[in-house]
């Protein structure tokens, strides 16, 4: 038996957690979680996130239906950032991407799209 | 051409970077980049961030030893996240490991030690 890593959610109670694909590898998104947040994250294996602009709660997925169903919570060595491995239903990026980091930062597009936007949301 | 992307610093001036091994795809570390550090990792190809707790640039091994020579930056739909992939010298966590992320959040060590830190720093 081991003992649950104390997450130091901070100030603000919010840490970041990165969503990994977790056959490919390929580093899906970043969002934020508060402790209600993980704690769903861990009670349904799907993953919930919190919204710094909505100000709330969200489960990946609710209204796209491209949930993430998480296969491990991994936190880091000082315990202020998680790592999610998920199996991604669809694509993580709002854009129809399947990763929210399809672009250099010299601009030239390298993720694939997998859906169109405008026919999920 | 492309145009570069413009990262959104936000109010604070940091943006987090995600430094994914090139290679094998493992997520190694969460650390937070200014500006400058963008700046420096774009122009020379190694690793550098900015310390919070410091309050200064940082370039990644600079004391250990154990550089992250960067391959691509990327930046996420949101411009408000970046990920390194890169080549990584030795284990990017202080603790001798390769992933910072070695821990599950129920305590089980699921990551590799590379290194005693004793013998580093």
């Amino acid at each position: 038996m081991t003992d649950d890593v104390e997450v130091d959610f901070g100030a603000d109670g919010l840490v970041p957690a990165v969503a990994q694909d977790a056959d490919s590898g390929e580093v899906l998104m970043l969002a934020y979680v508060s402790p209600e947040a993980l704690e769903q994250t861990r009670e349904t294996g799907r993953a919930h996130y919190y919204s710094r602009s909505r100000d709330e709660l969200w489960e990946k997925g609710a209204t796209s239906g491209h949930t993430q169903s998480v296969e491990e919570v991994r936190v880091d060595c000082d315990a202020d950032t998680l790592l999610y491995l998920v199996d991604q239903t669809g694509g993580a990026c709002h854009t129809g991407h399947r990763s929210c980091f399809y672009r250099t930062v010299d601009g030239e597009e390298v993720g694939e799209r997998v859906f169109d936007p405008d026919d999920v949301y």
